[in-house]
């Protein structure tokens, strides 16, 4: 109780420093991330591999409606995890940001400019009053100049750059399966295996197609591709991941 | 008491969020939803079905007066549960939203597009200061090039499409009878007398014509039909649903 | 006082909710409704009627300077229960209101559009901050297109149409009068009875001329019409109402 | 102590409701009335009178220094209680709003059109947050179309017209004291002696001429005349209500 | 303690009322007054006296530094008591306020005029939020018209005229030693003489030439004209009111 | 902790009074320069010396870059004491003055014009809500006229005149040491003297040349001329008044 | 337990200062700067180093992009320790700056220009309310005129000169290791040296090249120089300060 009083003083009104440093509000807020279900990024010499756990509360609900991944541009796409309509409020800040740069420059958006545009805003959300930070993690995957490039924004608005990572839930025993299994020299097929194994590590029960997303940016192509459920169906066969499939 | 105490402190002012990742203004709002009767959406195949109790206090009240379902346009509908006078804001919003599309774009606005508008709406509310989040949630039926659709907004402003759901106090019970007895293939007619069903489902004493409110948009006509209240009678009877009618 | 320092938590600043998903604000302005006097309405096929009681508190205070109905327009009108200065804020913005229309489309306000109008106001004054909600209900009677109607405001911006209703102090037991001796087909002559009798209802000593303030507006003339002092003295010696007068 | 506590959550910040429906920040504007001395007005079918309760503190003040009577126009004036720095403001505002009245229509301003004005502004400083309410009463004299016409503002921005009342320290034995001998057709003279008689009766040492101020405004002249210090000096006398002059 | 817990309660944030209709924070300005030393006017036919104990609280200070009176006009001076730095703030709004009437009308501004001005902006200061009030009470003397005029403001914001009265610590004691001594006829000499005492009833030790501040405005030039320190010493060696010189 | 507690409640949020008049955040800001180390001015005939305590915390710091005090114009400087970066923004926004005043009247600015405009700067930073007052005092030294002025500002914005006088930390014993010595007949190099012998006062080990910085405003050149540290080193070596050298 | 509440009294809202003169939200921004690795910069007459400890949480994140020294312009970078998201938009603002500088005088910035300019603008968000001050200290290091220099910011917004400095966490161990061992005559080449010396202090097991960042800005070149991993691993072999490399 202690612990809490003297916590509670620092999250009302605005995001201040805590007397150790700490901005409770934005860690507040990783917390809500981890409420979230996980999302896995995995970057190979051939592409970058994004998938993200969405099992339906509902049998009834429309899987698709809990998108996790979103396209933001030809070569861009994001996963998030954490708290969902603030997802897609940065997702439509990512967006725009996108189309202007598009207009702007006539070229497509760096992964490395967008990354950073989007954690400026997120960090003016912790800084000035009267809001509260972003509840949510993103996963920015795409290619750039032919290289496939994977970044990690936190609530605190700091890009990292990773080969491989996972944010949302369960993020701890992903990232130290990630760090067991990943190579430098994965195909981009075998980064997508390493994902869902990843996502499975996560889970009690196995996964089942309908309740993984899966998207790949390959880099020959430069375009962002959603894996087909039966393309995940396989996968999931072949490494034995699978739970009972809900559908 | 303790619990409280700690709650407490996450709930003046503005929107934030608690040491473990939740905002408290957003589910305290949920739990105004759960203080309105319920609504209950199906689609099927042939249309999409909007139902919701509107059972008066007072027999001198004129029942449409308590309306809780809302045309937006031709093609799409609102059923709303919480806080009423909220409701009539988010549905204000909707039908001007629809307007400028149809003048911007000469067409008509699409339901999901409509539904993501709202929710995005909802969201400027649980994270900029200076007001509250709204007490509702809405049921957004519509048809989309010849296709039924069917959304869920909830206070955080989060969208979720379905094929049969509900909103509003005894959700659950509604939910797990819609959940039994979906079935992909069910006509609109059948649509009907499930929504009847899960209505009466949350009612100890049965349901009335008058105090049942009911929509459909039939993929075909594409356009938002009240059902009379005769209809509605027919169905309380074959179903043997009624209760006492209080007219 | 456990319950009171709960509460305390919630009626500060802004008007947020409660855990439990209610408004403070918004009910303690209910609060302030029930401290005034009551009004009633009474809508016949004939018409509609608005009973207000406005007792003075001292014999040298000028009675009509306690009105508790006014006009907005030549076919509508409002009564009041509640904090005074805030209904006559509200009456303000009615005829504003009443009076934009006119200009804009050459045409009178329809009853049920100007209470939504109301209604709207009312609302905003109970999502967003700075201020706090309006702490007063209105009866708002009047006709359109040859149809009485009539509607309720209340401090949440809820609109409700109604055949009868009170506002104010005593609502219960003038409700429950209403109840038990509407009729749907009383002549606007026994709507003004009925309305009378109502409020005697929740009055222990008998009502006065002059105590009650008393309009009627007739589906044939379309006008609001005040009741005079010695109309309203032989409805109720008819119908032995009567107290002591303090005149 | 309890109820202290309880009454502090209500007070603090902007203007808003108790539980049980009060505005407490309006109410102890009320007691900050009550401090002051009282004024006191009485209509007769001649015309108004306002009197003034002005003992100084010390005897070297200029007792026109602590003028409670303000003429706002040639037929309007205003006797305050309360806060005097707050009665200025009011003061200057029904001033400026008269002499808009004349430039726009170039006809004086309605004694009732002027009262609503100022409850209309004092209404603004309870509801909308970042003032306190005015601290202090007014009585609106004047003569309109002939006719002598009294009005009391409070601080909740609410007009209520009279025949004779008061306002300030002392109101309710004034008040009784003018009901007890009100009569609807005194004389001004009368009217005169009335008042004074009122300010007495709040007063234990009786009063003098130069610790009262008193004004007319007659149905005749419709103009704003100060009363002399030697008349009332004769009105005192001619009715034995004298104490001893601190001049 | 439980009298300051309950006041704590009214003097966060903006200037509200307590229970008893007080202003705290308007009165802790007046408190901020009563710590200032004393400032002293005295009004006579011959025209207006303004005397400030400017005690130094080091040898190396220069006194001139410490001046309390100030000229705003050739007509008019003020005196101040309380916070200097809020002094000089009113003191550059009068002075502007006084060149902005000569700008306008070509004609020196009046010394009620000015006073009223100068309150009306004190006002302001004690009823809206999001400053304090002004902790410092002045004296406001000049000549109007060839008459000698002197006010008082306080930090609620009411202005008062006077014959004589002392402002700042010690004033209860002053204003009595003036209420004893004053009389009509007074010459401007005996005006200063009798300042002089006043400022000496206030201080232990007696008073010294250079630190006495002291300003008369004749009424024959309707000029503020400093007194000499020379002139001074000669009044305190007369009244024998003199300390030991710390010069 | 009594005290502790009712403290507590007059400094948060803006600068307001306690119930004895003082205003706490303003006291505060002058703990802020009691913390900084001292700084001296001392004016004499022939000009002004300014002399600033900058001893290093580190033997790598540049000690020209913890520079105290700070050439305005041509013929003013400043020295500082208490919170560093607040003492920048008061030094340009005099900077700004000084050039605005040239730029318009093509006249250097006075020293007294100069400290006026300082001071009335901090003084809104003690009246008006949003922000905290400045944590620092000034010493303003220059020459007008061929005069030379010393002026002081402290955290209230009262700006005083000094023959001599100290700032920051151990101002008392600087103050009476200067009390003790000061003559009115110093020469310009008898005062540079005496600055570093008050400077000395404060300090335990002596001083050194480095750790001092020194300024003086001689009244024939009217410029700002910085003393080099060999002709310190020679002050400090004449009277005495070295420590160890730390470079 | 005391101590804590009385500070809690001062760190809420807007920064203000505390009983004894200081500014907690500055102080724990101060914290904010140690919780994060260190940093150093080394100035020698050959020109300056930064060096920066980036030792990653994972094997997977990409070290580049943890980079903690920045570019400015072609003569200025800066290295950063604390709240990272903090530090990226002081560095926009720094290369904002230096780029409107470039386009305004067709001049690079100066060093010691740019440092103030930034310290200014921190210092901003430590006076004003609606804001947090930011977490972050930064090493300012570049060529103006030939001249190496090295600048220091902290969280209060204030500048110092260094010859050798670190920020971050274990900064007290740094700097006496610097103390110990930095020399006016250091070559660049030994500035290396003694920045990963220095760096190496701070940390129990030995550095790896991967996990130090290092520029430099020579002299001669003017120009910012980040050192090749090569080269570090070089350094640290030759001077024994290596842990194992974790690539």
């Amino acid at each position: 109780m202690q612990g809490n009083h003297e916590q509670q003083a620092y999250d009302r009104g605005i995001t201040i420093f805590s007397p150790d440093g700490r901005l409770y509000q934005v860690e507040y807020a990783r917390e809500a991330v981890k409420r979230g279900s996980a999302s896995v990024g995995v970057r190979t010499p051939e592409g970058v591999v994004l998938a993200a756990d969405r099992r339906a509360r509902s049998p009834l609900i429309e899987e698709e409606s809990i998108e996790k991944i979103h396209g933001v541009d030809d070569h861009v796409a994001l996963a998030s995890a954490g708290h969902v309509a603030d997802a897609r409020k940065l997702i439509d800040f990512a967006r725009r940001r996108a189309q202007v740069e598009k207009l702007r420059y006539d070229e497509s958006i760096g992964v490395e400019t967008l990354t950073k545009a989007v954690t400026d805003h997120i960090q003016e959300y912790t800084q000035t009053g009267g809001a509260r930070p972003f509840g949510v993690a993103l996963l920015v995957g795409g290619v750039e100049n032919g290289e496939p490039r994977l970044f990690e924004t936190d609530p605190s608005g700091t890009p990292y750059e990773w080969q491989a990572t996972a944010i949302g839930g369960g993020r701890e025993d992903i990232q130290s399966h990630l760090e067991d299994n990943y190579e430098d020299d994965l195909s981009l097929e075998e980064g997508v295996g390493l994902a869902l194994e990843a996502i499975a590590e996560a889970s009690d029960d196995g996964i089942t197609a309908s309740g993984v997303e899966l998207t790949t940016i390959a880099a020959e192509s430069g375009r962002v591709e959603p894996v087909t459920e039966e393309t995940i169906a396989d996968h999931i066969e072949d490494r034995d991941l699978g739970g009972e499939d809900d559908e």
